[in-house]
């Protein structure tokens, strides 16, 4: 299920012809209107997305797309299953056409439409210095600390309890969810094209989800998605410092304690704990009901079930062995 | 000496046979009124603690505490020493217990009592945007940052320095001490039972202690403890981005470098020195005069005068013989 | 080249006889006005400067200054090349120098001077709250988020984008320069003599310069230099939660991942790139094009165009290797 982006605005005039013009590419035999950009995952008939790790080849299979950026190397693993569009770059055409449908989503860094909350909603409870943006949807019960930042369209739920000086912006939370003190989320993740002169940006049109009764902690850092979203699942608990980066997926049930680190795009299933200032890397996936010890380094899918420990980690039964 | 906690009102009125009944227990022989919960350490006669961890048998021995929550496994060991309340699940009981005790410790995410400092107080500074708590006790010649949040009970000695932006709750600060930009102190810390449906929250009715000289550095976060204190000691200096979790003990004359983390209850003794990124597993004990290098992850105790490096955590010697 | 530092008032009035008179040694042949005191690199004929590690051996003897404090123990490898002024504790020494030059310099913990920005200025677009101190120089078309403090003598370029939370002080940023949201920019560092009873703290004369088209992340902590600056190079992009200590000089065009630590003084090349969670040891040479692998944790010097990886850090090739 796709959830509806209330946070930046689509030019939604976007024709085929639009998009192979701006990738380089000869005109298309038959011209239509492209509804929006996404992931394979998310992606309907009508939309673009994008192919550029083996990986996604499950993903790709499933999917309803029709209009695929990718390059050559995997043109001929996925022309049965979707009409490639062929660049040299693919990220790079995946950021020229995420200006295309979203020309202003780079400017996004500072919310000037802020003012204090409106005191005739006694349904809320707020403190001193809290600033909000425009068109916000709080629900009952909700309480909010001092000096507070609830930027222009972030719902948040019912029973919540949002702490002193938290900042939060294109995120949509649940309900009975508590955000201690500091943390920011929804902030754009660290993806941009290194240039020697001057690094090019990436816009960042995805949100942060976070699902009902989880907990976030002091100071953390959990970044929006490029162009999918990061999600916090039901029931997660998340310790103080904490950083998750753009388009990480945490299952339900998690126990993730202070001072982790997730590299972006990583999926964690359900059920799992991770040890105190464990690294996650990059575009992994994580099983459910794994458990992770404190201080190691993963750097490789962990199937269900398992417990590992070490850096690199490993099985650990492996790691108190070799430890000996 | 147990320091007088002003953080939490306890409901003074409790016997023995309340207890029981919450507990599921039969009616005790004889009731008597019970004072406190509290750990092993603290407890006085009159007061009802726990055991769940053979590592504190030295201190359930030297305890004056009669009766202690407990379960069939330990019943044997202890027996001599106290009269066992035994239970399934001993966290849980105790959980019940501070409940009794003081019904409303888990409602303490945000204080609404705030307000602007007293401007007539000319013995200590303070910025811009200050918000003071009620009954905040603040020694002379103390200066306080920008933005900064002063929770209600709070003391805090005299010819301290107090950042910008910091949050200091349920903390009991001594003479000369320094606290910089951003730090969080006194949170609850991250001890919940986890539950598939709703984790069930864990009141915190333990304070953050900060002794004389101390110094706490940028954005760490300090949490208090569950039922004992979070201390730590004179003269010891924390760098940036610290997290100290709950019921952790750090001694005197300690140099605690950058981004070190903490897991819940750890003792460190004094003259420690802890390099950068180190983690220190839960429930240890580290000596006196201990140096651990930058990085290390310790999950073993370590005797005085010992220096280690590694993770896991080694002798110095070994860790360069085993890495040449 | 020096830049002029316009956070600490010197004394210029100190002479050769003085400095000898503060470090305890016999009155100097001939006497003369010293204009600071600065390290090797930076030193010009008439300052004094100080030696205390035989890897600064070459910037010794490319150095202009004469006047040199060190200990017995550098005499013969120094005396050619400047005049050693010999004391028992090198940095003691110093620190007493830095004292008798800059005698406020550790009185600088919370600027009072803040007030509102002048809304005159339509030329920087402000956030609430902002906090400006005195003397403050912002270029044309840079934006400033909410709650941000901008002390005293700051200089930002143009085009900048400070974010909500923003603490800035001694620091001087060039254009086009991103500050994420809740970084805290040119502290003192951590730096301090050790003592049993109060540690004697240091003062920190350097700033923190920050370079054109950098950016730097939400959390961030970069401390200010003790005698040299640290320094952020040109479009060098830095993600959350990174601790840049005091004196550190990072080059131009690198990627600094999530939570990476670095102790003080190290020199990081240009084109560098470091994975989340690496810590990179005090006093440490990497050269440029050099990868660091996420979680490694280097404690050695790295020659240009290397790969390395694991903690301690070694050669890729022998990291995955050793981990099969």
């Amino acid at each position: 299920m796709k959830i509806k982006n209330p946070f930046f605005k689509k030019n939604s005039n976007i024709y085929l012809s639009d998009i192979y013009k701006t990738l380089g590419l000869k005109k298309p035999k038959k011209d239509l209107k492209i509804n929006d950009i996404s992931d394979l995952k998310s992606s309907s008939y009508n939309d673009i997305s994008f192919y550029n790790n083996s990986n996604y080849f499950e993903l790709l299979k499933k999917s309803k797309v029709k209009y695929v950026i990718s390059n050559e190397k995997y043109f001929k693993s996925i022309k049965n299953y979707c009409h490639p569009l062929l660049v040299k770059n693919v990220l790079k055409s995946v950021y020229e056409i995420i200006n295309l449908f979203y020309p202003e989503a780079l400017n996004d860094a500072i919310d000037f439409n802020l003012t204090g909350p409106d005191k005739k909603n006694n349904k809320i409870t707020f403190g001193k210095n809290v600033l909000f943006g425009k068109n916000i949807k709080i629900g009952n019960n909700t309480i909010i600390g001092h000096n507070t930042i609830i930027e222009s369209n972030v719902m948040i739920g019912s029973n919540c309890i949002i702490g002193n000086n938290v900042l939060i912006k294109n995120t949509i939370v649940g309900k009975n969810v508590r955000i201690m003190d500091g943390a920011i989320i929804g902030k754009k993740g660290f993806g941009f094209f290194p240039d020697k002169k001057i690094n090019a940006r990436y816009p960042h049109i995805g949100m942060v989800i976070i699902k009902d009764n989880a907990e976030i902690g002091c100071n953390n850092t959990i970044d929006r998605g490029s162009i999918s979203n990061t999600v916090i699942g039901k029931n997660t608990f998340i310790d103080n410092q904490v950083h998750i980066a753009h388009n990480v997926n945490i299952g339900d049930n998690c126990i993730i304690t202070g001072q982790v680190g997730f590299a972006g795009s990583s999926k964690i299933g359900d059920n799992v704990s991770i040890g105190g200032q464990a690294g996650i890397s990059g575009h992994l996936i994580i099983g459910n009901n794994v458990q992770i010890g404190g201080g190691s380094g993963v750097i490789k899918n962990i199937p269900d079930n398992v417990k590992v420990m070490g850096y690199p980690a490993k099985d650990i039964r492996s790691f108190i062995k070799d430890n000996k």
